[in-house]
């Protein structure tokens, strides 16, 4: 708080942006470039802008050396995104570099031959991979002169904003509808940021949320996954790093990856072709894998029916952190399944719920509802044989399962009994 | 589990136990040695048996480097640990290297100038510091040919050996008693072992456990905190190792340590003193801090009164996982704490309450209880003078305040307001 105090109040930094290799924002449609700054929409055609690199200068060895010698966090991959190269010296919740993990009891139970790996991170600072996101904004607003990280959310978003404006010493503000559970409003609020209540639902939230940025109320405002979003979704493209990097500097042949908006799907594909293209792993092809809930599948259906847009759908599902009806990278995902030899497949909540306790039995990962999405889906896919046992599959598991209880609140004591040696006995425990 | 069908089903390993450095179990009051086993007790006086080293054949310069260059985990000090050196091959949950993070915010709240640091143990697979002791009981379970991992526990435990048994293919079972919280069940039997609830409270549960190890029922199983409790209690060790690597191979001044058994705190001594003894960090003092809630206090109402042993009490307190009334290591925490110039502390429920939401506010890191406990402890103790602001001081959090939400159920929203700019304006927000 008090290292914030001399910085301006509105988004007009006193230098240049010093975002490390990010050279400027190009539009993901028809490539209009524009300065760096906190705009996602191009000017020219509305589409989506992402950032630019320029990434010359390095050679692949020097690369490779100067990562393995950084921090066990995703700062390791400074050189590659856009924040400045002292990032690591500022205060942040460094998430990322989390485990991933040799899945040889699950891989025995799916039939998966050609070694199955999950990507946990609920390791993260706030148990999702949100941290990684909001890391990546948060360096973003630092550099555009923001004082508040905001952002709309229902869930794993809310606290890792809380947590990231708390150690960086940020304002925050974060809306959420306000009639949402109790558990998840402590998780939110205990960060003790501001934490608004918008009577209406989700997308109530999100509207008024996009009015604030255009009233001078919303001055000095960085929302997360709006006026940042260019910079917020590059964050997922440190999965992709870490993947590589954890599996020996090797591409996996396979990855299924959840899909909310979608972005996280496309910015894992944008850093495997990175990698590529900087000559950190082999060129080979790679199949990338999106998962669903069956209760909000809008990508999976546009997928299976063949179509390149996506159809809105009204959420029903108890993946709750995946339930976006209108995904705004669905024809992004579609694209990139197809041309990778990839899927979008999905699963019913009793899947979802079955494959959570899967995963939890065998291999001690207790995933949120999405982690249960994906390693259903897998499940499907090698059913349907769109996903091949033999190949190397990466699955991500984006979240914790202490903050989807509920989930599976069936579970539990598999006997009851006195405290004697009998009691045992007879229970056939023995 | 098809990897374990070969292990025989009681503890008579075929080949010569392989713990690398571990020479033998040593009495920590009479000094007698008897070979590594899963034995706890000394046969000639009853006094606790701990793990006796041959740390030969390393000088501080090789050491350094091995460890420098392992994996992002407590294996990373294996050639320090009693496991094989080759542990970071086999199944476990791979605990450690968790965050130290440099708690600027939090030390100008509390007033203390030479560097404040939190080591946030929240970021570990089951999220508590239990994984670290629960990863070492597990290698030395598969040294001694056991096929069952078990516990009596009320929370963090469970979950650590549910899941660590889950990733190795053993078997687990945990003995809770039979009425805990619907969520602690849950998350505890998520993992799928054997979840036996005991009709009684939680020295009912002890008391079984204890008989059940004596009895041929129990043969096979490894309690880890009984009968692999030698083994078990080393992994609290990696803490010390651990806080000094991340400062730089330097002895923090100051450390502030939760009580439970005490067994914790009187590792980290441990470990910091292996250190210097292998010359991996300069000799010099340091102060261990005990923390306890004063609705179990029993080591700080010792400590105050100049007693030499502690008297046990009946636990009231919301830091559940610090309720041990009667603390086996006790006396060691009284001596520890009196010999490095330390002391001994508690505050209230509310104290502790008071103190989770201030490291959240200030760090963006919620604690459960026991981290309330430490923050608290640290502040009253710079309050009374007894720990001084201006040297280094590391405060421990170990665990995750997803588990203990009850503790702050009074945190909620800020404002409630309707999804409009003047509804925003009307609340004072704008």
């Amino acid at each position: 708080m008090a290292a914030q105090t001399s910085a301006p109040a509105t988004a007009s930094p006193a230098s240049p942006v010093d975002l490390g290799p990010a050279a400027a924002l190009s539009c993901r449609e028809c490539g209009h470039r524009v300065p760096l700054g906190p705009v996602f929409a191009c000017e020219e055609c509305f589409g989506p802008l992402e950032v630019a690199y320029d990434f010359s200068g390095w050679s692949a060895d020097e690369l490779r050396k100067r990562i393995e010698s950084g921090p066990a966090n995703i700062w390791r991959y400074a050189p590659l995104l856009p924040v400045p190269a002292d990032v690591a010296d500022k205060p942040n919740i460094n998430p990322g570099w989390t485990q991933l993990v040799r899945a040889d009891n699950l891989a025995r139970e799916l039939g998966v031959t050609g070694g199955l790996y999950v990507k946990d991170d609920s390791g993260n600072p706030t148990h999702s991979f949100k941290d990684r996101v909001v890391a990546q904004a948060l360096e973003a607003a630092r550099a555009f002169g923001f004082t508040t990280l905001s952002c709309s959310s229902t869930g794993n978003l809310a606290g890792a904003v809380g947590a990231a404006a708390a150690r960086a010493g940020f304002r925050s503000c974060v809306f959420i509808p306000h009639d949402l559970e109790q558990g998840k409003v402590v998780m939110a609020a205990v960060y003790g940021g501001e934490l608004i209540g918008i009577e209406g639902n989700y997308d109530d939230v999100n509207r008024f949320c996009s009015e604030l940025i255009g009233d001078p109320a919303g001055e000095g405002w960085g929302f997360v996954n709006v006026n940042l979003r260019p910079y917020y979704a590059e964050g997922s493209k440190t999965l992709a790093y870490e993947i590589c990097e954890q599996l020996g500097w090797r591409l996996p042949d396979q990855l299924v990856v959840p899909i909310a908006s979608g972005s996280q799907l496309t910015k894992i594909d944008k850093g495997l072709k990175e990698l590529i293209a900087l000559g950190l792993v082999e060129d080979k092809p790679y199949r990338i894998f999106g998962a669903q809930a069956e209760g909000c599948s809008p990508v999976s259906a546009a997928f299976k029916a063949g179509h390149d847009v996506v159809r809105p759908q009204k959420p029903d599902t108890i993946a709750k952190s995946l339930a976006i009806g209108n995904p705004a990278d669905g024809p992004y995902v579609l694209d990139i399944a197809r041309r990778t030899g990839g899927a979008v497949e999905d699963v019913t909540d009793p899947q979802i719920v079955d494959a959570i306790k899967l995963l939890a039995r065998t291999e001690g990962i207790f995933a949120e509802t999405a982690g249960g999405v994906t390693v259903g889906v897998t499940r499907k896919l090698i059913e349907n044989g769109l996903l091949d046992p033999t190949l190397t599959t990466v699955v991500l598991n984006t979240g914790d399962g202490l903050k989807t209880l509920d989930a599976v609140a069936g579970t539990g004591l598999t006997a009851t009994i006195r405290p004697t040696l009998d009691s045992f006995r007879e229970a056939g425990l023995a």
